[in-house]
């Protein structure tokens, strides 16, 4: 049986628990000693490949490959980069193969979201229309959860647990403040065309814990008025009143409100997103005193309130990603299958790299309320699994210890270079 | 031996932990029950005493009450009101007293910073003048960690926790990106006029973990050119560069820069705070790509990573205040005294209110690098154990699980009304 090389590499925003995946390609490549020989990875993602820039994951020890899995972010890298098409940047991609050519590379695991996926495609087909041998599988991973046919998307399920609990515990602090001081709370989070991390927010508040909520998704066009009206209602009601606003919202016009907004003294574009521009209007019009706070990159790091389930699905598809490569697979992505609600049931299916690349799944309307301002039982019972468990990594001295890897180069081949 | 009532309440802004100060007051109260007869907390803190609105913690269970130790917050609300010179608004403080009178108030807990330190030290001596018998004692809280006398504040180490680890795990993002995009990550956090949050942000990074830090601390003029230049040599070193802004940042003038710096289309001030001015400040004049958050609320309410130190010391303070009345002590505030570093050895001391009134602790300048943008080691040694320990709350479907109390009012006994 023939013994090859893998390559592995990471693409676009990083997540609490890509690196569990990369753990899990590792780990279960080097129980397959007989059929995988090196796993390479890029460095800094696709630009690694490009640029014969590759990481001998071989001289890392098995105690840290296993830390990986509680470490946040790319351990080698990631790039926002894009490949072109095909028929104007072939090139790009016959330098991709001829990289895996000259290191015996007949794997290629792509762990990243839709545009990744689509570049896993045509690498797949370059490969097979140079005749070269090349089993490309695609590792999903995107806190915006909206890769298509999965039911969901490792990374998600971390964020969401991050906005939620920080959500609660902010109503916490706001309602104990709202008598004399703050009575609005806003907090912009990330999703800029689908609404999935918006409607994780929602689940801050709960029959147990009500929390009053107003959400501002980028799938609604933002009305000004009803969104005042609403704010106002809770907060007569309640005494405080808590908003989740998408970085990606919009006007009715379809402008990013983060865009169309105030300018500057030199007419730059409004430094602050979103939760600024919102809280602003509250005070302004409502006259509510706010606060306001912008996760930001803390949501997608936060590994030391990673969802166990997410962690676990970020685990499965690695692992599962190279038993199909394993299995002569190629063009295809794991997916998350959900076999039922209650109680959580899942597994590992497959869906064909044709039917994921350069499609979004944007959040349902059956999922947000008629006012367009909350989320439904039917968005809860699809949520609540995703951010079931914890997982924390190990702490010393109080800080959550996280592994940085040698990342160790592996000679390189080719006498040509090439510029990305 | 007299039975006595006795009056807690919860001032200024919150933080993760004082709600463990609130149990060790009342569950310490509850093990002396023939010296304390009930303990009433103020709604919305002194509002509360003002106005007569006092809640029946007599009317919770004990698991309501242990559960405060792990909910942040303020559970009975909190307020931002003081009250006024005694000279000038001595009718509020005959109200106090007044009000204590009517509920058989012998022991006044005031759980606050600064202002609150004053008032409970004033409401001692108009008791004394009128010759009501009160002991009235003061309960250090403050995310800001600027009490004087006590070496450090409950609240504070919990927030300090907080940033670092934060910071570290935004670092790590950072790091993943920088080679195609983001290579400077701003985060602003609180702390208006002292740094010690700031300076906290610094522990993110250590031996084991370097991470390129730049700090902005509010006791440090801004110098821009300086600034620039830190972060452009971090960033050609490292690949990136990770800024903590204290949201107090003040330039040479000695105003805050987030009110000094670019006004929106309509004049108003910039919405941002300072960190997306800082962040913006490096795009224009370095050309990096920036991310920035600001933490805002979620800092001092995030429960859910709680500094174990912080939450035994909270305990601890709320207990000794209440063995500290019982030995008839007035006027006074429980501290924290640092018996050594290595290893860390912490005791409960006594401070007079008068000590710590109105005072402010700041950051000592040996504790800031001499080119203003770091810690020094004597920082660390002191920043260290404040974080150590985690005391993580019950999760329940993912998320912490926080009480709320019933918060019963106790029957009025007073005629007249009191306007706030």
């Amino acid at each position: 049986m023939t013994r090859r090389n893998a390559f592995y590499a990471q693409s676009g925003g990083v997540t609490a628990v890509i690196n569990a995946s990369a753990a899990a390609v590792i780990e279960t490549a080097r129980r397959h000693r007989t059929r995988i020989g090196s796993v390479y990875a890029g460095r800094n993602g696709i630009i690694g490949a490009l640029t014969e820039d590759l990481i001998d994951t071989g001289r890392e020890p098995a105690s840290a490959i296993a830390a990986l899995r509680h470490t946040p972010a790319g351990a080698f890298g990631s790039c926002r980069y894009k490949l072109g098409a095909l028929d104007t940047h072939r090139a790009q991609y016959e330098r991709l193969i001829e990289v895996f050519r000259a290191h015996d590379i007949g794997y290629f695991f792509y762990n990243g979201g839709n545009d990744s996926a689509d570049t896993c495609l045509k690498v797949a087909e370059v490969a097979r229309a140079l005749g070269y041998p090349l089993c490309a599988i695609h590792v999903p991973k995107t806190v915006d959860n909206d890769l298509a046919v999965t039911d969901n998307c490792p990374g998600f399920g971390s964020v969401a647990k991050y906005v939620a609990t920080s959500m609660r515990e902010a109503a916490f602090d706001v309602a104990s403040m709202a008598r004399t001081s703050t009575k609005v709370f806003v907090l912009e989070v990330m999703g800029r065309h689908a609404g999935w991390i918006t409607a994780a927010v929602g689940l801050a508040g709960d029959d147990r814990t009500p929390v009053p909520l107003v959400l501002l998704f980028p799938e609604i066009a933002f009305d000004e008025a009803a969104f005042l009206a609403a704010v106002r209602a809770k907060t007569e009601r309640f005494g405080y009143c808590c908003v989740g606003a998408s970085e990606g919202l919009r006007g009715a016009d379809r402008r990013l409100l983060s865009e169309s907004g105030a300018r500057d003294a030199f007419g730059h574009a409004q430094l602050g997103g979103v939760g600024p521009l919102v809280a602003k209007l509250v005070k302004d019009r409502l006259g509510y005193k706010y606060h306001w706070a912008v996760a930001d990159y803390l949501q997608r790091a936060a590994r030391h309130l990673a969802s166990k389930t997410d962690l676990d699905q970020s685990y499965a598809v690695g692992k599962a990603a190279v038993e199909l490569a394993l299995a002569g697979e190629s063009a295809v992505m794991p997916t998350i299958v959900r076999v039922s609600d209650r109680p959580y049931r899942w597994r590992i299916g497959t869906a064909p790299l044709a039917r994921v690349a350069n499609r979004e799944k944007m959040l349902p309307r059956s999922y947000i309320t008629g006012d367009g301002f909350g989320i439904t039982a039917k968005a809860r019972a699809y949520l609540a699994p995703l951010i079931r468990g914890e997982a924390p990594p190990p702490f010393r001295d109080g800080l959550p210890q996280y592994v940085r890897l040698k990342n160790v180069a592996v000679p390189r081949k080719l006498a040509a270079t090439f510029e990305v």
